[in-house]
């Protein structure tokens, strides 16, 4: 396999059965692509309570503070097998597309990166920081990859995260943030009762609603500079006996909120709270939100945004936006050690059936990022 | 057993472990009582689908149109065995109250009315309705045996239902009417998505919160001359697909109508559907409501209701109240053929743990029931 083709790189990549938390080979692969072009290849396992073991793989070339670029091999399960046009690990080109189950999130940007490390011998530092654990639970995977870099004494000048960026077109868009995201769990306790005789309960369906409305009905701001306006779901709401005649004697709700720069998760709970204890009493109902995993945050323009949009210009003859919409990423992890941007695939089919990406787009991204690898990471001495 | 002892006769009855939908003997045990006392005794056993087999009673003393005291033999289960103080089914007496499931609901007040046409062997023409379907699906009970009593040509005068109507003391309240019960069910359709494309999504909690303001918010009305105010109540809501991150695609809630005399289950389906189109539009929600099972009605003050209200201030030495509230009962089949009063033991244990009854309550209601019998069935010829 000639590392330089980043077609015959994603094809065997995808050829590994690594849907998460599997590692299906397509470490040990990265790991033989990499050796000859001059790395150093780790790949640490890593493991917690109540969740798989995980390996990962970190590789640098070069001294000094690395360009990392961060990824991740493992894959989605395939979902309706039998409706895919093409074997959801074949690989199989088709009409100028590549077919496959992470041919676009993200072993076709992996294998873009392996091809410019390849094309430019002469680039660095620059360092892969692979995960094998983005889809799961994300425990055992880039939080604990970082860790332990960290520990080593491993540094970065900065990161791009191949995660699939553009909406629909090689060239649309940079994400230079991500907003924060917040789950919790409502529960309102009332008093079960016959529903005929409703002065001896308390439905805490009526007070369910009005904590409902006190959640959704007023916006959390407006937005700011760099992001869209806060936005909550409230995601799932239960409560019954399963029967007509009984008024239930507890309601639950669940929310998530994906916020801006406005808010942290710890003035975000405050907020919630008055909120609630304004529509229905503080003693009414008990809130517990999951932990944390990571504020809103913005790399701020400067020579590393225009680097990169430069490098996206250059080849795709576009400006692409800076944005910073869209769902969480490991993104999160990263920002406390380096600047991290994200620019990868058309993210389109991502997750879904017939998972595929246009080959001509694997040669552009492998372009794009030579010219990313030469202004971040310079040459070697 | 001597039947003029609605103690021995009420020991007896609890004996047979009778839970809904069984016998347990206890329509036997009555057969043989009153086949002495001087009354034809049928014991029809109906049947539907999806519903179990249930025997009935039916026993008649005397020519013509009968003053007829209806029940139910069967009872609702132990619940907590271990939590009563004496066995659910040994009838045991403890200072001076008598232990056992069914004491007040309601085969003491069977046994009341077995003591009472045993002590009055003159009454009639008097029967007896007694159904082993009244805590089950109630399908197989008091409506189809008042259909077989038709059909064999049987005509009522009035009807004493013997439900514990007492809240607190023997003679607080006869129940003259009661309320109607309706339940339907809402489903609003949204789309279901990703909570970070919240505009790609259509999340009908939204929708349900709005949805639920208009069923709750407003009272369907003031009440009227004989009835509270109607009251809705949601039983139950339920959205989500169980993880924080989706927005559900559909939402559902469940609710209950107890209504008064202002409305019809038409009128009142017209105006449920009417708010919620006014709250979320005509196209938002699907609603089914349950077949229903009658409306509200009323068995107006008049010689009937002045009987039987006489018999109870004459022996308690109070007059009870008229009232309409609570839950239903067999009493919304029995309108329809003749005019039906409840009144019965109190009702405080009823399903519960303990269920008991005062043995001075026995003998109170059981000369209350004696008075009534001859106002309202007369003398034999
Ligand atoms: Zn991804
Ligand atoms: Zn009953």
């Amino acid at each position: 396999m000639d590392p330089r083709d980043p077609v015959a790189v994603a094809q065997g990549l995808i050829a590994c059965e690594s849907v998460t938390p599997a590692e299906g080979g397509a470490l040990a692969l990265l790991e033989g692509l990499l050796t000859p072009l001059g790395f150093e290849v780790r790949r640490p396992v890593f493991t917690d309570q109540n969740t798989p073991d995980v390996e990962n793989l970190f590789a640098r070339r070069g001294e000094g503070a690395s360009f990392v670029f961060a990824g991740h091999t493992d894959v989605v399960p395939v979902g309706e097998a039998a409706a895919w046009t093409q074997g959801p690990f074949s690989g199989a080109v088709r009409n100028g597309e590549l077919f496959g189950r992470g041919a676009v999130d993200m072993k076709g940007a992996i294998a873009c990166m392996v091809a410019a490390v390849a094309r430019r011998p002469e680039a660095g530092p620059v360092a892969f920081l692979i995960t094998g654990d983005e889809e799961g639970p994300a425990v055992n995977g880039t939080a604990k990859l970082l860790d332990w870099a960290q520990a080593r004494g491993e540094t970065f000048s900065a990161c791009l995260l191949g995660e699939p960026s553009n909406p629909q077109a090689l060239g649309d868009e940079i994400k230079v943030g991500r907003r924060g995201s917040h789950s919790g769990t409502l529960t309102i306790r009332g008093v079960q009762g016959h529903v005929a005789y409703p002065h001896r309960a308390d439905n805490p369906i009526r007070k369910l609603q009005r904590a409902l409305a006190a959640l959704m009905d007023e916006p959390l701001d407006q937005g700011s500079e760099h992001f869209q306006p806060s936005n909550l779901e409230v995601v799932g709401v239960e409560s019954g006996a399963g029967a007509f005649n009984v008024i239930p004697g507890v309601a639950t709700a669940r929310f998530n909120v994906r916020y801006n720069d406005g808010h942290t998760w710890r003035s975000l709970e405050d907020t919630i709270r008055s909120r609630l204890n304004d529509a229905i009493g503080g003693d009414a109902y008990d809130l517990v939100f999951e932990t944390n995993t990571g504020d809103a945050f913005l790399t701020p323009p400067g020579d590393f945004v225009e680097a990169i949009a430069d490098a996206v210009e250059a080849e795709t003859g576009r400006r692409p936006a800076l944005t910073t919409s869209g769902g969480t990423s490991d993104a999160r992890f990263i920002r406390a050690y380096c600047p991290v941007l994200e620019f990868g695939l058309v993210g389109q089919t991502m997750h879904k059936v017939d998972e595929r990406v246009a080959v001509a787009d694997l040669e552009t991204l492998t372009r794009i990022y030579e010219r990313a690898l030469v202004a971040a990471a310079g040459e070697r001495p």
